[in-house]
């Protein structure tokens, strides 16, 4: 049987804070904090902001990857959130880490999509 | 209308050539050869091997990124290609690298899904 390494959630989230769109630093700063309290661990991590506005941030685990991309013009992100269970099972905390950065943007309306890899 | 930003392929690809999912070095001139040859923009990247074996490696583009972790005691990887479309139209240039990867990992079977986010 083949392996199966864990969920990944995909979601496009609206929000009218443009602020936090438009540049990485509350960003990065709470995503540091979220690995920390869910016990993630970080490999390495590159934020980079867009000089016309927007970001890209991705931090990479050992239980895979957590990427965030932002069209501040559009009051949009896409996010993913892929979490394998290769030590323990994560498939809740990924749930629950979603719904803190849906919180955290102030989204308005989000769409969300679950693959088990 | 919501902005849609483009293609996001997920992939599960299997290989009995363990020693390309051991350690990044190949993956990582690869991955990068690859940018340059489709004329994409990488705004940073991680590669971390484990020491147990395997690795993750992340290339961050200005059109989204390219992300994928190995596990080489299942001969497997995970990978996602994903092209935003904001300065051009990048899905076939998502499937046409996705075509190079599975090459590159001389693969036996993969699954593949869509995602256009």
């Amino acid at each position: 049987m083949n392996y199966i390494p864990g969920l990944h959630i995909l979601a496009e989230i609206y929000t009218d804070k443009t602020d936090l769109l438009s540049d990485y630093s509350f960003a990065k700063d709470f995503f540091n904090e979220k690995v920390i309290f869910y016990n993630l661990n970080k490999v390495g991590e590159v934020f980079h902001n867009f000089p016309e506005g927007g970001y890209t941030g991705v931090v990479c685990l050992t239980e895979s990857h957590l990427a965030v991309h932002t069209w501040p013009e559009y009051g949009m992100l896409t996010l993913d959130i892929y979490l394998s269970n290769n030590k323990k099972q994560n498939d809740q905390k990924a749930r629950d880490l979603f719904e803190e950065i849906v919180r955290f943007y102030d989204s308005h309306s989000c769409s969300k999509k679950e693959v088990i890899r």
